[in-house]
């Protein structure tokens, strides 16, 4: 079988549940389409259910960053890109953008650190040789993709 | 009435359906947690619900960071503190830090950037007076707390 080449676009609708006060998707539900394209990410790796439970391997989020740029309405159908910035034998940097169908600009970009794990612990651990090929495999298909512009930003107020 | 001080901490408890396949608070429950203490800050300004509809003022995250420390699971009873770290006339840069009750570690810290909005565009505008008055009592109240050792941080891979 052919490695993968880039992640599959995930896609979802924005629940009504989803909605705060503002009337728009709150921020941690923008998270939690990110997380779900990370589990898409994941099953695109060879690290589905049935490998995790059969190799007691997960990936856990170190860290993120998220940018919110535009407001994301109920209903909306969103759909998540994800670009691989960089990886070694046990963590995979990302990027990810989510844009509201048919809209060419991002609603929401978000960077993450994620760590590859044994679960027997839990304890990092390097990924095993079939996975890592099809990370290597999405490095390769995506070299020639842009730096994407939020990427490694510090928040700070104008003029502080 | 004394303005406020310190914003007080904000408390909940692990819901079972925040818990993901690896048996822990998912990334995305942590920032809805963080999310609830932010809507408690907003009412400690007073931009509590009332006020939001009676002046169309709210609060708009722009941006976040989260560092996941630590694994949190099911039923654990955390609390929120919040520190403020910069402000101006529409904007609030805070960090706030997540612990287990009783643990002397945080589990997760997040950054944020808040935009006070008009809610009639949606458009940043200025907090009422009052509202910025809270916010100038909690910066000289938390005026010698120091600087969060997670802000600013710039997410890379070892050796990268």
């Amino acid at each position: 079988m052919a490695l993968p080449i880039e992640p599959p676009l995930h896609r979802c609708t924005v629940r009504g549940d989803w909605v705060d006060y503002n009337g728009h998707l709150r921020d941690a539900f923008y998270l939690l389409i990110f997380s779900e394209a990370t589990d898409a990410l994941m099953d695109h790796i060879g690290l589905d259910a049935a490998e995790r439970e059969r190799s007691q391997a997960s990936i856990f989020t170190l860290e993120c960053h998220l940018n919110f740029l535009r407001e994301v309405k109920g209903g909306a159908e969103v759909q998540v890109s994800t670009q691989l910035i960089g990886h070694d034998a046990k963590r995979l940097h990302i990027h990810q953008s989510l844009h509201v169908a048919g809209e060419p600009e991002p609603a929401c970009v978000c960077e993450q650190m994620l760590m590859h794990v044994d679960m027997r612990g839990p304890k990092s651990a390097p990924m095993a040789p079939e996975v890592l090929a099809r990370v290597q495999a999405i490095a390769a298909a995506q070299a020639g993709l842009p730096r994407p512009v939020h990427l490694g930003r510090v928040m700070r107020l104008p003029g502080a």
